[in-house]
């Protein structure tokens, strides 16, 4: 094998940092042994299904028949895994790998088996020639393992399948480490997408006393799938300016000769250890941690290194051509088999496997030993590490409510009160993250424990409010994605936090809460062997109906519709009405595992509707019957008037007040929903209700209007099970916006108080026929109101009195 | 005013380009002058709803209840707009302008009033005091204009309100505008963003021969909503490296003394425009494109420029206090009033506008006249310069159909031809966008005639099918954000394009998708002078139907249920079951305006089921029945057996083939859905059908099988005010999936033939009592591909045969 690759990539110029280097010749012919090993497993996993040692002629039933995987970013993977391994041994290090080119799978997986782990948590998959049998036809075969680092891989947090998340969850694996260093190799390809772009930023948040290091390490093999990549194709000068200006020190590693390459990669990786760790020493001595310039590799290499180089005249070994399988035909084309047979030959695995099929014991001694192998590093199953948070008791936050109805609070404000106690009795595992809204969102009571994290340059004026600090353990960045990246990061390792942003800007994480949502769904129902994970609390605040000056760009409260697509096993959704409620809800979010937890609660002044105590009540089953607002005197109602989120609530309640008021002989029975999965079947959510429940709550055949937060279908989906689906009318949000107060856009959108009555009196006969004037008096509330808020920027002040209290 | 911030934010040093200037001062005079008009009118937005020229001493009254806007962008906005008027004068150039900051709108608003553009498209805006009260007055004012630049803004095709999408944006505009320079205006907040972070890497997609110029400008005001920015507070060399990295050649303009700020910034940016101009003349010139380093302008200054210093102790210019309203009770507190009027009078109103209210004459003099106005420049206003796509006939490609559900195709690979010939017949006003995946998606016809285009280095294998061209039309880079960008920026101004994608990760751009319908829906609504654009149109494939090797990660067919919550207006989704209705599809979607319409069509081989003709007639209506897969032969039905989508057509029909053997007196009606809205009522979307129509087609009381390609919930959601609803069982995916065979993965969601078989004997009595032999095959026959599958690797080669055909 080592006959191939001579002509390096680049070739060897002033830049190198190393001619010689530090190996000894045995020490690189161990090493490059070990990787040959690594290498084979890959080729194995793409192809083969039998005949794992090749100890005879490679036959065409040998191969699988649908070829499947990517061989183009394994080499490179298992490259630095091997070179990673000689520093844990070297330095005792505790180092976690994460993969960012995720479809390398193969380069993670070879390395987990060599070194036992993979044996260890899957018996069958032993280290000897049946074991690798099946090591190597379980990969990408149908009802066994992705081509990624799913959550099945040990050692792996990060699955990639998706990109532009490896880096930003590294850092979240990072903070409060202090001993950890996250070596993550990003993908050229990766480096494309946005999230990956900015993520490089994280290096503004790392504290060199109190978190641990990442090492960077950009893997330039020049492609994606079909195209080069850019960050291969501008020039050094620019690449290393680059990196130079997101603040790191770049150092390079460039070739493809494996023997100077271990070198080269040997010598380069040991000083970006070594610098890390005279980093944090300083700083840690000094107790003044300022922003290093934080060491991260460059390291280019071919595309499917070591791969053939070229077959039927085409380029493969450094080309687009080997992004996944190289050549395909090998069942049919005797050609291809032979090429297949030599190649995986090149690697002599009489040489490396024992007559078993085990890795011969001057390879095994190269891992390292126990927790040290990054592929059982307990950091990568954070379960395991996970200690329950120590929370203040949340009544002690409670809003003091004397008359229901009639207090105005933010609603937010408590929960950030209750949030800067969690974040005192745990300083060292619970973060807050946030796009630059923590105050906004009235959560700023944080601060007092806490302040924001902040390790770039800061100012004198900073002291006036800023809030900032070296030591902050709240987060906050212009970026979505990268909070959410190291929110996952943070709790994949085993600790706790909290994320909040507005309600509309949540789809910018659509796509990574996804990738979450089926992590935690395969790990916690599929994968033994993980322990469960704090889970990922995401609050949206700055609602859909409190957008008053930011208008229609700022108006979407469709992300819990996406929620609802995941896996039931893993999705949680709350729209608390009121502070006291969303205590009990952040409570309970808290102290839950291995889920996604959404609460909907809005930031501005709201009217409270629960003492502590009845909102413990109402939590406790998630939907319940107000009987304070309800007039059916528990019998059979004439009308059902539902409700689900704290303006829609408001109104609800401000629509039993007239009916009480005008309608007095009208039986009304009101519900308020907390936990929206109640109102689903519990054939087919955890939290769901029985027919029976729902039945009892809502009757099966009187009317029921819904005033709801989101957008009306998502209650007819949950609900659609339910009986008394045909009876269930539901206002929400219907994109009528924008410029618009409160309650003016409540009536734009139909879920106003006097849309509610209106939509009553229609539905229930007794009233159909005589209540004409109170329809009447409601359409003209409507336009005197619109009418109102037009002249006057505001709605009536006398708007948030009439609502129902006792 | 002047007075005011004479102290610099940063010091002059030896990186001032300039010290005298370029101005004369008379000029700087006049200038400021008039960006002290501009900044007159931001306040005045912000705070007044009366007395706009503060020809009387300023009341409580005079302020807007609410306070709402953001002064902190703004006057660098306006500083920059007068800045590129002098230019635009000076070179005859033909300029639009991007406001990244979008809650800086009074920043542009301003300039647009002054220009006279305003009053043109809204003459009650009149450019006398009357108008300027109105023009105040409407600001963030309920059921007027919002505080972002809105599509209500001449000038404007760049809302801003979501941040992260300005920089892609401009890019997009330029491409194929020769002569157009986009001034972008990149906020440092919106920096920090992903989509930002990576959009700066859109210069090596930009051709100085064919296509215009961006310039960035990036305003470092040094604060977000309550944090500094990140870009603010690094050192000056790593922020040039940074730039540089980019492939920039950046410029800086720092400070804040106004008088040296104007000669820094005209010699700048005429020196910027003057490089931008000698680029593209020498590549025009020799007609050999290379990736020039563009320039590009860092201008640092005060958040809040010129606005008050400081305010009960609180520093407020330069501080993010200054970020939206700087101090707000001026209806209650004297002083805060008394600031208000004081700041305002330092600008000296009644030394800018004369006795009516008008700017007077000098300053007129200095905006550029016409369509040379940024607020009038008709690419912002792309409709008008919008011309058809010329369209080849999409029957020529269509495949050839003798026995229908007997071929095989890939149904995208005729699209790709198609959408080929379009840009053939297009050279200049069409792309298409597709990240890394035009190939991948079986769309590679296309290269036959545009390459992709590449302004970073090429190499010698590039030539082996690289598909790599200076001159490309077709953008591949890895960012589903930076892709979206362009093309919404591109189809903004006037041109076609068309964007694809993998399914599961169209959710990347799920919050820019909302935007853009939300953009379309004001426009097409609400703004009568916005002439329409050419729709969006998205193609997803690489569907969750066939992830044989990617697995979980890469199933998502959600994206579609976030389409049906925004307008029904400008919202259109189409699943064509295969390659003839996908192109009557296309050709009707590229034919359309302002609209976003998404195409979901897998790319792997599928059975065809319909001639060009049968195509034809069936996409017109949208929906129908197929009369050769049913049985009921006109007559009423026993079931009616629908299906949504390419593969989820393929298993009905399977099913439909078994029912017809094995059960012959079954009278079943088979219905495909091409356009899913044909589900929802007429009254809820103009492509929805009425009662009738869905009564005739479904019948009111027949059970419905259904089966669909995506969650099941949305067929619901769409159909929820069909009579027929409660007779509905819908199949689709509910994320069960991991490394599976196609028809592995139809069974773990029971959308197989064989489960649609069961349902069906399930819901028919007459089939319930006497097919129970039928049900039991069925069940084995799930078992026993399942085993196949789990055993080879593969489906049962005669999977594919055993479908329904003529």
């Amino acid at each position: 094998m080592l006959a191939r690759g001579q002509t390096p990539e680049a070739p060897p110029s002033a830049r190198d940092q190393t001619r010689g280097g530090p190996l000894t010749a045995s020490e690189v012919k161990l090493m490059n042994a070990y990787w040959r090993a690594c290498n084979y497993l890959s080729v194995g996993m793409i192809y083969l299904q039998d005949n794992p040692l090749l100890r005879r002629p490679l036959k065409p039933e040998d191969a699988k028949h649908r070829l499947l995987g990517h061989w183009g970013a394994s080499p490179a993977l298992s490259f630095t895994w091997i070179h990673l391994n000689r520093l844990i041994n070297k330095h005792d290090l505790d180092v976690i790998f994460v993969a960012g080119p995720g479809h390398g799978a193969p380069g993670v997986l070879g390395p987990a088996y060599l070194e036992g782990t993979y044996s260890e948590v899957y018996p069958e998959k032993s280290q000897d020639a049946e074991g690798m049998q099946l090591f190597f036809k379980q990969f990408s075969f149908p009802g066994h393992i992705g081509s990624h680092v799913t959550p099945e891989t040990p050692g792996s947090i990060h699955e990639g399948g998706e990109l532009g998340y490896s880096l930003s969850h590294a850092y979240g694996m990072a903070f409060d480490n202090p001993d950890l260093i996250v070596a993550c190799v990003v993908g050229d390809g990766e480096a494309e997408t946005g999230p990956l772009a900015t993520a490089w930023h994280s290096n503004k948040f790392i504290n060199p006393v109190h978190d641990g290091a990442v090492l960077p390490i950009l893997n330039l093999n020049g492609y994606k799938i079909a195209n080069p990549t850019i960050l291969a194709r501008i020039s050094h000068e620019e690449l290393e300016s680059l990196f130079k200006g997101y603040g790191y020190k770049p150092y390079f590693v460039e070739g493809s000769d494996p023997e100077q390459m271990h070198q080269k990669m040997a010598e380069t990786l040991e000083r970006a250890v070594e610098e890390i760790r005279a980093l944090q020493r300083q700083a840690r001595q000094t107790n003044t941690p300022t922003r290093p310039r934080w060491p991260m590799i460059v390291l280019r290499s071919p595309k499917g290194w070591t791969g053939p180089k070229e077959l039927e005249g085409h380029k493969l070994e450094g080309s687009w051509r080997s992004h996944q399988v190289p050549f395909g035909d090998v069942r049919q084309n005797p050609a291809h088999l032979k090429a297949l047979e030599d190649w995986m030959r090149s690697y002599r695995p009489e040489e490396l496997f024992d007559e078993s099929g085990r890795l011969i014991p001057e390879l095994r001694a190269l891992s390292p030993k126990g927790a040290r192998r990054m592929s059982a590093n307990p950091h990568a199953n954070g379960g395991l590490l996970r200690k329950d948070l120590k929370l203040p008791d949340f009544r002690d936050y409670a809003v003091q409510v004397d008359t229901r109805g009639a207090t105005l609070h933010e609603n937010t404000r408590p929960l950030g009160e209750f949030l800067r106690d969690v974040m005192k009795y745990n300083p060292t595992s619970f973060r807050v993250f946030g796009p630059d809204e923590t105050a906004s969102n009235r959560l700023q009571a944080i601060y007092e424990v806490s302040k924001k994290t902040w390790m770039a340059d800061l100012r004198p004026e900073d002291g006036d409010g800023g809030e900032l600090a070296r030591d902050g353990r709240v987060m906050e960045m212009l970026s979505e994605h990268t909070l959410l990246g190291w929110l996952e990061g943070y709790l994949l390792t085993g600790r706790h936090g909290f994320f909040h942003t507005y309600e509309a800007f949540a789809h910018v994480i659509d796509s990574m809460f996804n990738q979450h949502a089926k992590w935690l769904d395969i790990s916690k129902n599929h994968v033994k062997w993980r322990a469960p994970v704090a889970s990922e609390t995401i609050l949206l605040s700055s609602t859909v109906w409190r957008q008053d000056h930011n208008g229609f760009s700022h108006q979407d409260p469709g992300f819990i519709d996406l929620v609802t697509n995941k896996s039931p096993s893993v999705t949680r959704i709350y729209l608390p009405p009121d502070a006291n409620t969303l205590l009990v809800v952040a409570d309970q979010c808290l102290r839950s595992t291995d889920c996604v937890n959404v609460i909907v609660a809005d930031k501005q002044k709201h009217l409270q509707f629960t003492t502590m105590n009845e909102a413990i009540a109402h939590c406790a089953k998630g939907i319940g019957i107000w009987k304070r607002a309800s007039t059916d005197a528990d019998a059979e109602p004439d009308v059902i008037l539902a409700c689900c989120g704290d303006v829609a609530t408001q109104e609800a309640l401000a629509a039993a007040a007239i009916l009480r008021e005008r309608a007095p002989d009208l039986k009304l029975r009101f519900i308020n929903v907390v936990d929206i999965f109640k109102l689903q079947s519990s054939t087919e959510h955890p939290h769901g209700s029985t027919e029976r429940e729902l039945d009892g709550l809502f009757t099966p055949d009187k009317p029921i209007i819904f005033n709801f937060h989101g957008y009306a279908s998502l209650i007819h989906k949950l609900a659609y099970r339910f009986k008394g689906q045909d009876n269930l009318h539901v206002h929400g949000y219907k994109e009528k916006g924008n410029i618009n107060t409160p309650f003016e856009l409540a009536i734009l959108n139909e879920t106003s108080r006097f849309h509610l009555v209106i939509d009553v009196i229609e539905r229930v006969p007794k009233l159909r026929t005589r209540a004409g004037h109170l329809k009447e008096e409601m359409r003209n509330a409507l336009i005197s109101n619109l009418a109102y808020a037009h002249e006057h920027g505001r709605d009536r002040p006398e708007i948030a009195d009439w609502v129902w209290r006792d």
